[in-house]
């Protein structure tokens, strides 16, 4: 039997390469003869650039010190395999970087400074992942780091964060760095949401960097105020652009400014370990997510694996199932089996999280067996 | 594929019937075409005659008044097939029917009404199942009510119960219902402790009938004692006799004064149901069991069909898996799922008990199907 196993990480126990140790460790103990191959996937957040090197076959990570979200000095990686770089943005942005969370404030100049590195090392295809942003600057402060120029109503230039989008009256793009023409940028998302509104970026993400009720409303107006700004300067409208909304609008600014492609993280995941081929040599798909459910298919690693799979068999291993199955099995998985080995508390499963993996995928592949 | 479906029942949550139809619905839901058979199954306590008399293919409840284990009248029901009964000790002596559990006071002596009412009924096979006693008498109630005579230090006749058992000077077997010369007595027992001692029947057992430390120490005593009467006045040692502690010692007395046979509940239940001619026409066998673990195998319904089931695939389904899990599947089991879905307390996987079980029967079967 070929089985391809390819697990997201396990929020709060552990990342998707113990995940695709614990459950090849698994089938090896019920079948030592069958035929493994493994990724771990990330889908822009934490642990992409590790991912996607690893799906990538080589590479490195390079440190660099760029701006952080609060605007001090900090050592952040990204990865770069031959022409590629990959970013996470959380890594020089992100929310486990500030010490008083406030997406008011907190500023993405740092990633801008991460992409003008490998422009400047040579990197001509950027791959970026978004996810985990402590910010809401709309990625303001990334194109300011690559020339972008932002000016106020007195006609001065400033560094819009989220707190002083609605300043913003006139944007010069006429300083973008150079490299950037030569170059092909892609931005990993895992959400779809739009950049404004009551499903935008500051509606849905803002309180969990922070915001209150009072700054949820006056960072979607600047956002809306800004959109404006941008589709008279620009000409591109991504106030209602799904996935701009990733990241606090940073991918939406990505797109603006950029011109970034916007793209399921999962779907660039499984282009650069080459799935399409891949499938043409596996019998099986194992995959694993913390939590499964009907109602929040979205951005979910088993079913974009799934939808992808081309008839191939997915069993998906969780460490929680939700209600409205029938509308996971709807999206191509097979099956699906929480891990779980006795009725404890969250705290305790999270503890177990990689044995109880193994003991699930030893059992599934004993059960295949039959 | 050909499905044998046998579970037992989920304490606190579902009966064995009730399992095996979640199991049947789950598999009919991801393979309508396959063949099942389900028998739910008793290894001697409650559901026994329900679970024999569907195995047995027809027959009857029979209800009859008793005396309770508190020496009140109660209705109570055994089961006839042809010429075999079906006697729950339990449905007489369980248990269930005190208000005020002492296992000093309470009698077996509706057990041996229910004998007696089957045996004057034409039943020529008597199955009894012992579990889920409120008793520690030895039996000594169920067959006074057969004809058995006990007397004391000063040659009175009197009815032993657990704390008289001291007592007994004497034995009279001779007037013992003629019909038992014409009968044969199986005791369905789902644990192997021996009468007295560290392991045997007041220590283990008598705590949860309500005795405390010293009472403990008075049954032990006393059942001590009166197995010393027994193997003098009858010829057999019951003392140290595996599965004689059964049910307070009733399983050791229908031995002794009766000649009943103590078997394992499971294996005179597998015999009844066929098994080892099922197996000839069987691919797989699902069976379930609420708690399962590499330590305390002996009892287990999982455990005694595997170690029958001649290499026929076994997978179980459990409310909960425990620990060395190595000598579960070295007793021929091939896989074992947890049914619950997701992180939580006890109180909640009970309720889900039935859906869980449906569900990982329903993925295991879509996994077969690969």
């Amino acid at each position: 039997m070929r089985i391809l196993i390819i697990p997201d990480s396990f929020k709060h126990a552990i990342s998707s390469i113990e995940a695709a140790e614990a459950i090849v460790a698994g089938i090896r103990r019920a079948a030592p003869e069958w035929q493994l191959k493994s990724f771990p996937v990330a889908d822009g957040g934490e642990g992409t650039v590790v991912a996607m090197l690893a799906a990538l076959g080589e590479g490195k990570t390079i440190t660099v010190q760029v701006t952080g979200p609060e605007n001090t000095p900090i050592d952040a990686d990204y990865g770069i395999s031959g022409d590629t770089a990959i970013i996470e943005m959380a890594a020089a942005a992100g929310l486990q970087l500030v010490t008083e969370p406030d997406p008011e404030t907190t500023t993405t100049y740092g990633v801008g400074e991460h992409i003008r590195h490998a422009l400047e090392s040579g990197a001509t295809r950027l791959i970026i992942g978004a996810g985990g942003s402590a910010t809401n600057d709309l990625g303001c402060g990334a194109v300011a780091a690559l020339g972008v120029k932002f000016f106020d109503n007195d006609d001065a230039e400033f560094l819009p964060t989220g707190q002083t989008l609605h300043r913003i009256q006139r944007i010069d793009t006429s300083e973008l760095h150079p490299k950037l023409a030569g170059a092909s940028l892609q931005v990993m998302t895992d959400v779809d949401n739009p950049l404004i509104g009551p499903h935008g970026a500051a509606t849905i993400f803002g309180p969990q960097k922070g915001a209150d009720a009072a700054a949820v409303k006056r960072l979607d107006e600047g956002a809306r105020h800004a959109a404006e700004i941008i589709t008279r300067d620009l000409g591109v409208d991504i106030a209602n652009l799904s996935g701009s909304g990733a990241a606090g609008g940073f991918a939406g600014g990505m797109h603006a400014f950029l011109g970034a492609s916007l793209e399921p993280g999962m779907d660039i995941m499984l282009d650069a370990i080459g799935f399409a081929e891949l499938l043409e040599h596996t019998d099986l798909i194992l995959t694993a997510e913390g939590q499964i459910d009907g109602q929040s298919l979205a951005g979910k690693v088993p079913v974009a694996i799934a939808r992808k799979a081309a008839g191939t068999p997915v069993i998906v291993l969780s460490g929680s199932i939700g209600s409205d199955l029938e509308a996971i099995y709807e999206q191509g998985i097979t099956a699906v089996f929480a891990i779980g080995s006795q009725p404890q508390s969250l705290a305790d499963a999270l503890k177990a999280t990689a044995a109880n993996l193994e003991n699930t995928a030893f059992n599934i592949a004993r059960t295949l067996s039959v």
